[in-house]
């Protein structure tokens, strides 16, 4: 084996500078940039229209985390192990962003982009409603899920997703990928006698694959905005404790247990 | 033991609903706020000033990463052995940020929140200094570091510095204890001999304890900014590997090992 | 949802005794059992035969780890950012345990028991090759990739291969699964002119498949004797460091890094 | 800088050959170590006395886990969300082994190891209780925890300290770090009044300090013990669920939370 060349297009740093995509970071970016603007610059070498910025605002916003989820109580249960380690327990947090549920960003997003690639921009709602039965055809066939329809407790449709629908048209990425993932709902409830509203992820999975971002991407920023929630539940913890109450209260379901 | 409530105030859900500190996340969150205002809100319940959140965004581009550094080696190494599962790949790059590297930034604004806590706000740089004494008198005495200051790069100064004192000015954050990140640094040259500029890690210290934030909310932010950078050095490592080339590097590094 | 029962068979706990399993850790597990007895007893109720647990000796022995893999890598350079915080970088070792390194034992492991399972245990070698230019046929079709075989280093043979084939023989364990798994290798270099020889990954899930274990627990075994591993090479960063070294050397390979 | 030799003694590679700490990988070493023994070639570069196995096998064991702990509840609430990616779930079940739980191992081994470096072995009980009441002494002034004693449950005695004792005992390890564990226990009650038994973290920190080694191997070998017992809960959790049922009645503690 020859040894391929080993560097990043990222970035460089001699003795008194650091460039990050060919911006000097102290006297170009810091000061220059906000956080929105460095996420497309390391990721894209370039700056976000102000309609991207809006839609990624979104994105993070509506990923941060809200109230007591598995991703929260996981990392609050790590905190109270670990306080010294406030990484390890945000790192916890991000773990369980997989298949299942947040993660699931990603897939959802890959079956959007998959399955809208061959449709023009102005496809009509006939097109699209066969490119859906197709779609659900094939993933039935191959034992695949279905992404971004359906939610434990809001069997009735997702608060968030006409906020994220709104914000979209707003931005102008109102259109093939938004039209397919509500069609997927339309057509699983007419055809297939199921209720599963488009949920946050179907929502936001529409809303990366209109921008034309890799679908890792959609993963990879609700890792992002989930770490800013994952911090605020684990300052709450170190104020006002609840994961040593919230284990015993699973303890003690089982009579078995018997705490002093 | 009496089961105490298990409840968090961050937020709660029913079935049409998803409330966070106070605000219903679909009509009054979502579309309005801003990754920052959202940090603000989840952590502290209040959205912050446009002085808070300009220090904030520097903080969080500053933070999140630059080139190949150790976080960002291991996160690629994690993610060539599972790329499905990009959740590990960030976390890995997070579970660096500890007493050395990153995590530095929350013992830095403790030892400065401590240490400035007796003083005013209007101070002379005498009291200062002999604040800036004792503290490098007591970290010896007890062997602990003396956080914030020192690159293994930037041996001359580090480039951020004064690109985050400008930011800090700008907005109204530069008082008692940046005077006393910058003292440390110059007593150390005056009476110790030691050439250790501030870096960056003290100058996001002395922000964060400037705007009166917990010192875990630094080492907290950094993990957000940083996981940006990271999710940069994925998206790259995916389309341009060299994270492979890395590993052969390291190990043809010792003549023993034989690779094809 | 009515609330299910929220239990683990695993054990419980009460103020004077722990029960693992129905035996009582106290006085009839500690003293008594050998680490490869807890494993069975926690995971399957049931203590290992002898020839059972020389296998998962065998097993937890292969995976410690050797030298500088992406895993030990990766946990030295998590290591040196957060010393404090020893389960972080074992954490960090085990989270590259995906679908490429190592968790790939558990993708092999089914691949051999899916095809494994129409056969009977006395299949001529005829039936197996049948089998396995199915199996080849079906991955390819689907683009899935075959498991077991071949090694970027030992380009002529995996050394680890010929001792776990010995240590299955003389435990009982060399049956259809083992069987398959040479065959494949075989049939890849016949009629594919492909020289992908078995590798450790498909010798180990054929030992984990003739033992007619859940493939899950080849990956999470190997974990097991990863966590190892792990700790050998971070009590080696600890007194002899070389995670710095190996840093600086792979940013000194992009010429526009400039260190002092 | 000058770039210093990067390599680890614990091994290398050639094209047919491991190497591990002077062994050959596959003709020495599988089929003729227990895991046991490969543990303490990794780490020491030596094969361990049959008292030594004694002894870590009794630990593994003990540190494997039982019933539902915030380790192995944050392990399953990972697992539903990323059952692809096992590693990640058992890496967070290794993460809160810190300063609080588990991880105070290497806190007590510490602590055990400097009182008692001055103490011969044949010490008698006042001087023990002498070097004792210093310890406390220091501890109280210095605001730190005194680890090894008390637990939440187990508020009368820790079952496992006397079977851990008893296999000191019968390997030859039972000496000044043992009898200092209990003397802090003893003096605690007889001096200050509190019923603080020893526990199980005591009793690990005493048979790793007797044993003479780092404690940081205290931290590391539970971590090892600890990733087999997460490894049998995420197979529970995979064929009778409970994680999410946990997560519920966690969410149902706060009456505002309204599920359907």
């Amino acid at each position: 084996m020859t040894q391929a060349v080993v560097k990043t297009d990222i970035g460089y740093t001699t003795t008194d500078t650091i460039m990050v995509r060919g911006l000097n970071l102290a006297t170009e970016i810091i000061g220059t940039f906000d956080f929105v603007d460095m996420i497309f610059h390391t990721m894209l070498s370039r700056r976000p229209s102000p309609q991207e910025k809006a839609m990624v605002n979104a994105l993070l916003v509506t990923t941060a985390d809200h109230g007591i989820t598995p991703s929260s109580l996981a990392a609050r249960l790590t905190y109270i192990g670990a306080p010294e380690a406030l990484q390890g327990a945000v790192a916890t947090g991000l773990l369980g962003a997989g298949s299942v549920f947040l993660g699931t960003m990603q897939n959802a997003a890959e079956m959007l982009c998959d399955a809208a690639r061959p449709l023009a921009a102005d496809t009509d709602d006939a097109a699209i409603r066969d490119a859906v039965r197709d779609l659900i055809r094939r993933h039935k066939a191959e034992r695949r899920a279905i992404y971004g329809v359906g939610h434990p407790i809001h069997v009735d449709g997702d608060p968030r997703v006409p906020a994220l629908r709104e914000v979209s048209r707003a931005n102008g990425f109102f259109g093939v990928h938004w039209r397919m993932m509500d069609m997927i709902a339309a057509v699983l409830a007419s055809e297939h006698g199921k209720k599963l509203p488009v949920n946050a992820v179907g929502a936001i999975a529409a809303m990366v694959a209109a921008m034309g971002l890799d679908p890792l991407i959609a993963r990879g920023l609700s890792l992002v905005g989930r770490s800013a929630g994952l911090l605020a539940h684990i300052l709450e913890e170190k104020e006002a404790p609840m994961a040593r109450e919230a284990w015993e209260l699973v303890l003690r379901a089982d009579p078995r247990n018997v705490l002093p």
